[in-house]
């Protein structure tokens, strides 16, 4: 017990441009306790780096501490870290039902079944987290089933963490966001609240994700004779139970595709979040047996993934499927940023193969899991806390939520757009950020964690932007001076097309040789010096001949 | 003069996604015109390649055919190409002054002064190009001033290539788009239209130029004390004026920053294109003379480029310019697909340093240069032709201009949609696609023109998403065997951080002597055997243990 009282410390570890988004941490006194454990998708600079996860050395110095994670939702921005940081840190999870089906198969999947406690949780149920935080998940609507934002009751006032939300009055199964807790939280006293910023930009409401089951209706109604086929996040365990619905009523058969989406239909119908009746689903060898009009497909792809089963039926590569004019192609997504040129691509084969293709745009076949300005404010309005931290968005977001509750009377100073790593410090009264901890991104690349940093990523860069040039010579020392035995060979791989580039490759031999009896004649017989010097006479050459500049490794072998 | 009478040939030869963009060809008998001559920026797969040109290859082989380059307006996409294609056949330019202009110094650039004749044409003039072309510009309204559609009267028809439009009924300076014209043309009977795709997805109109300015004027009043700075395209001359307009209002000086927006403005202003008061631009190096509140600074990077001035000032490695929180910055310009991320990112570092950021989005500051629905159901019905063959689109827009076309009552059957290198050939009452010509795209890689191709952009991506490793040995022949006598040595880059993976390629280098004398011991001699080896060894090794594929290159030096 701390003899003089302790502050709470609110402060993140993880996302890439993003603030808060990957993982928040709560901190008081010998408690800690961890709100979401997600990873990232690499930026278009990570070179060959599959995900990236939050920096853990504080929790890794501080482990004694951790309480438990606690998880708001089971989409991999929240989830996915969970298996990499119970390699070093045992602690339990605390999650509801869905989360903890889809938290099982990714430690599963990394061999880690069954290494931590698991606790399911319901909306409504307190649980205590050490001495000092008592949790409540609080219902919200999202585009995964399921979701919570958190009430931590700690000794200095109480904490809400929006998780990602939107407000959704019509969901499609179970309740609705349970606003009234909001209220009565707000009517008790809320000291800090650390809402979610994705769509702070976008003026009004989301639409309710029963809006896009309206649509499905219309495009099953207009395209009687068609197949028709979906794709979607394997995620929106509600847009596809929409799809299924949609095919019930219009007596068609479903066909699951692609990995992820098998997997997440699977789970959510083994825990009863998807309502799927009997003898809807076929295999895909079943396929023949019946009419595009008797067909539906839910499939993966939807961000145009190269792997994804979407993109391979656009290029004809699909064992199973083979599009035809006789499809109607829904893209129930909007483009993650960064993806919009590869979904493009895949709706201009899918079209070339004849196909009718729909998507947001064209007609209203998606709506968004985040909450816009007018569901933001709100919440703000039933809470009313005495302090805001926004989290998950860009700088640009938090700044722009900053300003979109000073516009509903909360106070400039009580607003608090951090960086990640910068810890909020709380007592009763105050608020205020008074030191930083280590955080930032660890990538991961194949099973390795953390040993690509940046000299690797540059090197790839560089090979990537020119290629590269390798220089071989086995050299005798003969009698005091270095003679050239064997070699200079040249190999050059992403530079030049190499058959016709044989006279600049022969020319760039020249240049090395002479390079080396450039040394000799110096009587520099120190290997680093002649190995730069061939570097910066051939980088020189090759510039002035190709204006590129490929990595070069000369590499002398003394015999 | 052919004895029977030729058909009238139509066919694109670049363009990426895109068709009929860059560059597009007309043939009749011993006469080919080419419309636009541009390149295309590489996509993302194209790694360390710096432009994509044409294939001009059946250019070159009927280039005693070419009568000229005809040019609708002076963006990259239509004229960037211009030098490339000089460098091997010489045929005059016609095109609109500021056009020309651009071309010029674009000559200049690679050497090419005044190798080309070129001709300064007026729309409504009419001139020749061998016995079979009468070419008359019609003037339109785009982001770019002088823009220009042509029309081409041909032994079968008149053929109406519509170049980048809007209807702007209000354009900032000089005439708005001929709507009369086209209207005489289509009365006279059109055969075949090839027009404009790029925002036939978009419902409505595209609002005026002039909307800008009117923004721009309520920014101005509302920052009276703050410095103003606007990003857009160099090109867009307009855009370039109104600030202009706005900064002579306000009593402001303009600092003009970026090598690309200076030569814009200094040749759009020596045309005639830009309105300039004397004393109205100053230097960097005055800035300091001037309080922020008498400054507007107009600079490139509006697409997050990062060489760009505005991503230095972000970065806070201008030379000239600090960012302050008394700056307010406009991004006046839409993201190019595929730069979202890297504009999200400039605009987050302007926002740290306190700016205030203005973007589309949060206010209309920008207005697209290219005709939305409306504006395309209007081109259509004054002109009325015959045939249609959409253009300057992806699939998805050129299917979707054919249904468009529909509505307004085209026969599905007279529109063309067409890939790159399809022939289009028409009599005065037919049309088909009946051959296709080599297309494609060539690669342009520092000075080399074509000489990066598939292999060399697959050896780059491999070396991208892995790195390498280099294996040396110097073995010698003792007695019919091999022996290893120098190395093995292993040289890695871009694969892992080499200090903390010692053990691995220690071990490495086993498997590669072990993998050697596997082949000795089976008596095995030839090299590319061994080398295979080697390289099949160490792979399974290394995905055993990293689950990482970096390329491998072992050289065996025999001495």
């Amino acid at each position: 017990m701390p003899t003089k009282k302790s502050k709470l410390k609110v402060f993140s570890l993880g996302g890439l441009d993003e603030i808060g988004k990957n993982i928040t941490v709560l901190e008081y006194a010998n408690d800690i306790i961890i709100i979401d454990c997600g990873v990232a998708f690499p930026q278009d600079d990570m070179l060959g780096i599959d995900l990236v996860i939050p920096d853990f050395s504080y929790l890794q110095k501080n482990k004694q501490k951790i309480k438990g994670i606690v998880l708001t939702h089971g989409h991999e921005d929240h989830i996915g870290s969970v298996p990499y940081f119970l390699r070093d840190v045992n602690v339990p999870i605390y999650a509801t039902k869905l989360t903890l089906g889809l938290v099982d198969n990714k430690l599963k999947e990394h061999n880690l079944s069954g290494v931590a406690e698991t606790h399911c949780q319901t909306p409504g149920e307190k649980f205590k987290l050490g001495t000092n935080f008592t949790i409540e998940f609080i219902r919200t609507t999202h585009s995964i089933a399921d979701s919570v934002a958190i009430a931590i009751k700690t000794p200095v006032g109480m904490v809400i963490h929006s998780g990602d939300f939107k407000v959704d009055y019509t969901p499609i199964s179970g309740e609705s966001i349970d606003l009234q807790r909001f209220a009565q939280l707000g009517l008790d006293g809320v000291l800090l609240f650390l809402c979610e910023s994705t769509n702070v930009e976008q003026r009004g409401y989301t639409m309710s994700e029963r809006s896009v089951g309206i649509i499905f209706e219309e495009i099953f109604d207009q395209s009687l004779d068609q197949r028709i086929m979906i794709a979607t996040f394997s995620s929106n365990i509600h847009r596809i139970q929409q799809v299924i619905n949609s095919a019930v009523k219009h007596r068609r058969k479903v066909l699951i595709l692609g990995r992820s989406m098998i997997n997440a239909v699977t789970t959510a119908s083994e825990l009863g979040y998807l309502d799927i009746p009997d003898n809807i689903l076929i295999d895909a060898s079943e396929i023949r047996n019946y009419n595009d009009s008797e067909l539906v497909i839910i499939t993966t792809g939807s961000q145009g993934e190269p792997m994804a089963a979407l993109s391979r039926m656009s290029s004809g590569e699909h064992r199973q499927i083979e599009i035809t004019p006789n499809d109607k192609i829904i893209i129930s997504a909007s483009p993650i940023p960064g993806n919009e040129k590869t979904i493009s691509r895949v709706v201009n084969e899918l079209m070339r193969r004849g196909a009718d293709v729909i998507y947001e745009g064209l007609m209203d076949v998606h709506v968004s899991g985040h909450a816009k300005q007018e569901e933001i404010k709100l919440l703000h309005a039933l809470i009313k806390p005495k302090f805001l931290m926004p989290i998950h968005g860009e700088y640009r977001h938090l700044k722009q939520h900053k300003e979109l509750a000073i516009t509903i009377g909360m106070k400039k100073d009580n607003v608090f757009v951090v960086s990640n790593g910068d810890v909020l410090e709380l007592t009763e009264k105050t608020a205020a950020v008074t030191s930083t901890v280590q955080a930032g991104q660890v990538l991961v690349d194949g099973l390795g964690v953390g040993d690509v940093g940046s000299a690797v990523l540059r090197d790839r860069k560089h090979l990537a932007q020119d290629g590269l040039m390798v220089v071989v010579a086995g050299i005798c020392l003969d009698g005091g001076r270095c003679v050239i035995v064997a070699g200079p060979d040249i190999i050059s791989r992403g530079f030049v097309y190499v058959r016709e580039s044989e006279e600049l490759l022969e020319e760039a031999k020249d240049v090395v040789t002479k390079a080396f009896y450039f040394c000799d004649d110096k009587n520099i017989t120190e290997w680093n010096y002649i190995r730069n010097t061939i570097r910066e006479h051939l980088k020189n050459y090759l510039w002035q001949k190709t204006k590129r500049n490929p990595m070069i490794l000369p590499i002398i072998m003394e015999l």
